[in-house]
C-alpha cells in the first residue's frame, strides 16, 4: 500500500485530489503512451515509410492493446524506461515492422507527458476560474467590513476586508495569463529518435511532426526537447507560483482565526483527539503546506535542466519523481482553497 | 492507482524497495499507532489512572483491533490528522475512559514514527554494512588495477582503482556512526498531551513516559518534541549524506562507463527501444538521481523546523510528504548500490 | 572585506560580473530610492497634496542628496529597513512635508528594485542576442562536424555538432520570450502606504501611481504588490531556466574535453598548482555550478511568496538575500558562456 | 561595493555579524592558507624531502609573505582556484623548490577551510552557551506566568511560559552535542596531492600528514577528502539545524507580539517610515528568514555531494557560494537571538 501522502489510505483523505490524480494515474500515462504510438504509426503510414495499410493495422492494435501496467514493471526495473517492454508487447500483437520504428523511448514518455499536461492545465484554468468566483463572493459579501492592516505581523491601519481579498485575487489573473502563455512551450511532441536528431525519418521529419502532433493535438516542434527541459522547469515554477499565492492565502487565514485576533468565522473546522472544542483550520494550514512543499520541489525540477548530451537518464528520471507531485500538490492546493472559501461564515467585522 | 514512483505499477520496478516500503507502509504505521495506544492504556493502568483491568482490558482490544486503514480517510480530510476518527473507532471497542485519554494526537503518530525510524534505521545498517563488503570485495579483486585519476573533467595522474574505490567507501563508515549517534535523538516518546506539557497526567507523567518508552522499546523524554523537530532535521541530513555519497559513487560509474573511457565493465546494463546493443548504466544513474532528490528533499524537512507554538499543523504535514520519500529513496539507493557492486566485471585495468 | 563569491577580492576574479554588479550595487539602489522620493514628491506635488513649489523644491533636494550609504546602517539594524533613516535624512534638507509622505518604506525599496530588474533586463537580454550569435557563429564553423550522439552517457549513434548547439541555443529564444513577457508584471511602481491600500492618497490614488509611474519609466499598479511576490518569484524563475540552459551547455563541454572523448579543443584553460600541463574547462565547469546554485536559490524565493497579511517582514528580507544572488549568477554565466563560446578551437570532428 | 546582505553597507545594519565575518574574511582564509604552505614546507622539511634548512626558510618567508587578496583574482578567473597564482608568488619570495611541491590547490584551500570551520564551532559554541544562558534567565523570570498553549494556530490549553521557552532552549543542548561531535569530521588537513592519493609522498605520506596535522592542531586523515564532503554537508546540516531551532523562537515571539495576543514586551522595535507608532519585531522576523534561507542553501550544499571522480571543480565551487553565507547566516541569528532575549521585557501574564 502507498506511503505518498497523495494516495495513502488515510492521508490521501486530506491531501488527494481525485481529478488530478485521474489524469495523472498509470494508466492515463499508458494511455497516451498508446496514442503516441498509433499516431506514430500512422504518421509513418500517411508518410510512406510504414506500408499504409499494416500502419493502420498496427495503430488498430495498439489502441485496443490490453497493457496491465505492472506487466512493465521489470522493463524498467532493467531499462530504466518502461518503453522497450512496452514495444515488445506491442509487436507481438501487431504487424512488428510498423511499430514503433524510428522512435525512441523519450519520444513516447515525453509525448504522452505533453498530453498530460495540457489535460492539467485545463483542469487548472477552470480551477482557477471557480476560485476568482469565488473569492470575487467573498469581495461581495464581506468586502466593505473592517479588518486591521497588519504589517510586519502589527497592527498598522484599519483596511477592509476587500483590501486583503485582492491581495490573494489578483495575483490569480497573472497565473491565468502564465499557464496559457506556456501552452505552447510544453503541449507540444517529442520527437527525436535515437539522438534526437530525427535522423531515421530522413527528409520525412517534418511531415511525420507535423502529423503526429496533428493527430494528438499538440504542438509541432522544430527538434526534439529530449535535453532542452526549459518547458517542464517553467511549468513547475507556474505550478509553484500558484501554489505560493495559494499558501498565503491559508496563512492569512490561520493567522486570521486566532483566537484574539478573530478576523474570520469558517464552518467546519477540525476536531483534536485532546480537545473536543477545538475548531482547527486545517485546509488554511494545507494550502500552507503545500506552498512549502512545491517551493522545495521546484528547486529538483531546476537542478534537472542540468540535462548532459542528447539525453540523462538521470536528470529525466528526477523529473518523473517530482513533477507528478507538484501537480497533484497544485490540484489539492486550489481544490481546498475553493472548499475554504466556501467555509467562509465572515470576515473582518461590520 | 499510484502515481509516486515508489509505489508506481511499472516505475516501482526501477524505483520501489519493498523492505523499506513495508517499514513505511500504512499498514505499519498503523500497527504502530495501535501499539501506542496499548502501551499508553497500559502505562496509565499501571500507575492508577485507569483501572488496571479496564486498562488491560483496552490494550488487548486495541491490539486486536481490526481497522482498515481507509476508514481513517474521511476523518483526516475533517481533522488534519487520523487520530480523532481511529480513537472514536477504538472506543466503541474497549472501554471508552481507558483509551487515549491524556494523549493527542501527536504522541500516537509521532511515536509511531519513532517506531518506524528505529526499524529503518536498523534496515539502513545492515545494508550500509553489506553494501562495505560489496565494495571491499570490489577492492579484493580490482585495487590494484590502474585508473586514471581525474580532477575537473582532466585526466591528472596515474592512481588505483582501489583509490577511487576507498572515496566510495570511507564516507560509509561515518553514516553508520551519525546513525547510531542519532538514534537516541529520534527513537524516542513523544508524550505531551493537548498543549505538550503533560498537564493532564499531572504528578504521573515521569512515570507514564518511562513506562510507555520502556513497552514499545524506544528512550523517554524530557519534554514533547511536539515542536522541538531538530531530530527529524537530522535524520533527513543523514539519509541525503548516504544518498549523496551513494550518488557520487553512481556518477563515478556513469563517468566510467563510458566509450572511450571504457573503465569499468557491467554486466546487464539497460536497453534502449531505439538502439537494441546499447547496454545503459540505469542503477549507476539511478543514484545520481535519488542524490539529487533527497538533497532538494532536505530543504523542505528543514523548513519545517520552523514550527510554531505548540504545534504547528503545516509544518507538521510537510514532513509527512517528505520525509517517507527521503527514507523510500534512500533505502532503494542502498539496494543498487549492492546490486551494482555485483554487476561489476571490470574496473581500470591490469 | 567580502566574503561572497562575487565581490570577493580573489574568487570575484572567476564569480564576478562588473555590469551586473554595478546595476545591483548598493549605489544603484540608493539612487533608484531618492528618485522614487523625487518622483512622489513631484507625483504629490502636481495633483495638489503638496504645494506644488515646496514639491520641487523637495525633489530637487532630494536628487542632490548626498547620502554616504553606510550612514543608513544603524537605522537598517533597528528597524529592519533604510527607509526610515533615509527619509529622516532627506527631511533635514528639504521641505519635510513634502517628502514620503503617504508613502511607506516598501513602496520606496520595491520600486527601486523595479529599476534594477528593468535594467538586469535590459542587460540579459543584450547578452542572450550576443551568447545567441556566438552559437550560430560556432554552428556555421563546425555544425557540420560529427559527433557521436550520447545518451544516458552512452554512445548511440552519430550526430553532426550542430545537432548539439540546437539544444544549447534554442531555449534561449523561449529565455528571451519570457524576459519580455514578464517585463510588465515586474517593472512597476510598488505604491500602497502604511497597508497598501493607498488611503493616504485618498481620491487621488490613481492619479499619482500614474504620474509617478511615469516619471520613473515603470508600469502603473492597481494595487500595491507589497504581499504579491508572484512577480518577484516569475523572475527569479526566468532566471534559473536562463541557468539551466547555459549549466547544460557547461557539462556537454566539460564532458567533451574529458581524455579519451576529445569532442572539443578549447584555447586557454586553466591550470592546477600540482600539474602545469592541465588545461581545465574552468568556464564549463563554472555554468554548472552556477546552475545549481540557482536552481538551489529559486527554492527560497518561492517560499518567500507565503508572505502574511499586508506584508511580511520575514519573507520580503529574504528576497534581499537571494534575489540579487541570482541575478549576480545569471549575468555572471551569460558572460562565461559567451567567452566560452570565443574559446572554441574546435568542435566534434571533420 | 557589496551586494551581499552580509557585506552590504545598510543592510550589513541587520544581517552583519562582525565575529562571524572576521572568521571568513578573505584575509583569515589567506592567513590559513598561508599556513598551510609553511606547515608543509617544515613537514616536509622534517622528514627529508625537503632540505631541512630550505624548508625553514621557506616557511619563515610564507609566513611573513605580503599578499594583497586582490592579486590572486586573475589567477582565479583563469584557474578557477587561486592557488596557482600564490604558490608561483611564494616561489618568488622563498625556496621554490621547498613550496608546496607535493601538495595540490585542494589540499591549501580545503585545510584552510577546516581552520575556519574550528573557529567557526568555537564561536557558535560559545553563544550557544550564552544563549542558553539568556533562555534559563527569561525562564527564572517569567517562567511561571501563564501562557495560553496554542496548537495550529489555535488556542489550546493553558500552559506556563516555562513550557514554551523549553522547547527553544532544549534543542539547543543537541546542537553543541551535534557540534562537538562532528568536530573531528570537519576539522581535519586535506592532503592528497595532484590525484588524492598522495602518491608524490611516497612512503613519507603517513609522517607527513601527521606532522602537518599536529602543526595546524588539525587531525589526520587516512585519505584525502578531495572527492568525500560528507563532513561539510554534515556541518552545513548541523548550521540549519541551529538557524531553524531560531526560526522557531523568532515565529514564536512574532506570534506573541501580535495586538491581540499580546503576550510578549519588547523593549526597542523597529520604526516605520508610514507609521511612528509601530514597534516592530524585527529580530524576530529576523530570525524566521535566517531559517529560511539556511534551510534553502543546505539544499545545494548536498547537492554538492555528487563530486565526480577525483575533484569536481563544480561540485566544489559550489560550496564555495553557499557555505560561508550559511556560517554567516547562523552567526547572525545566535547574535539576534541572544540579543532578543535581552529585549523582553515581559512574558506571559502573571
Amino acid at each position: 500500500m502507498n506511503t505518498s501522502v497523495f494516495d495513502h489510505p488515510w492521508l490521501g483523505g486530506l491531501f488527494g485530489d481525485t481529478e488530478t490524480a485521474a489524469i495523472w494515474s498509470p494508466e492515463s500515462q499508458l494511455q497516451h503512451m498508446l496514442a503516441f504510438e498509433a499516431a506514430w504509426s500512422r504518421a509513418l503510414g500517411a508518410c510512406g515509410v510504414f506500408d499504409a495499410a499494416q500502419a493502420e493495422n498496427a495503430a488498430s492494435a495498439i489502441e485496443q492493446a490490453d497493457v496491465p501496467p505492472s506487466a512493465l514493471a521489470a522493463g524498467t526495473g532493467s531499462d530504466g524506461v518502461p518503453v522497450p517492454a512496452l514495444v515488445e508487447m506491442l509487436r507481438r500483437i501487431a504487424p512488428a515492422e510498423a511499430v514503433h520504428k524510428g522512435a525512441t523511448s523519450q519520444d513516447v514518455i515525453d509525448t504522452a507527458l505533453a498530453m498530460t499536461l495540457r489535460e492539467t492545465t485545463a483542469l487548472f484554468l477552470a480551477r482557477l476560474d471557480a476560485l476568482m468566483a469565488a473569492m470575487t463572493a467573498l469581495e461581495r459579501r464581506f468586502g466593505e467590513n473592517r479588518l486591521t492592516g497588519r504589517t510586519r505581523m502589527q497592527a498598522a491601519v484599519p483596511i477592509t476586508v476587500g483590501n486583503r481579498l485582492l491581495s490573494w485575487r489578483l495575483p490569480l489573473d497573472d497565473h491565468v495569463a502564465r499557464l496559457k502563455a506556456l501552452r505552447p512551450r510544453v503541449e507540444k511532441v517529442q520527437i527525436g529518435g535515437a539522438a534526437g536528431n530525427r535522423s531515421a525519418l530522413g527528409d520525412k521529419a517534418d511531415v511525420v511532426v507535423a502529423d503526429v502532433a496533428e493527430r494528438l493535438g499538440l504542438q509541432p516542434t522544430q527538434k526534439a526537447w529530449h535535453a532542452m527541459r526549459d518547458g517542464i522547469g517553467e511549468y513547475a515554477a507556474v505550478l509553484s507560483l500558484i501554489s505560493g499565492t495559494l499558501g498565503k492565502m491559508g496563512q492569512d487565514i490561520a493567522l486570521m482565526a486566532q483566537q484574539g485576533v478573530d478576523e474570520i468565522a469558517l464552518s467546519g473546522g477540525g476536531g483534536s483527539s485532546a480537545m473536543p472544542h477545538k475548531s482547527n483550520p486545517v485546509l488554511a494550514e494545507l494550502l500552507v503546506t503545500l506552498a512549502r512543499f512545491n517551493a522545495t520541489q521546484l528547486s529538483g525540477l531546476h537542478q534537472a535542466l542540468v540535462h548532459e548530451q542528447e539525453r540523462s537518464g538521470a536528470a529525466w528520471s528526477l523529473e518523473w519523481m517530482i513533477l507528478p507531485q507538484m501537480a497533484l500538490a497544485t490540484g489539492r492546493g486550489l481544490g481546498a482553497a475553493i472548499d475554504l472559501c466556501g467555509k467562509v461564515e465572515r470576515m473582518g467585522s461590520d
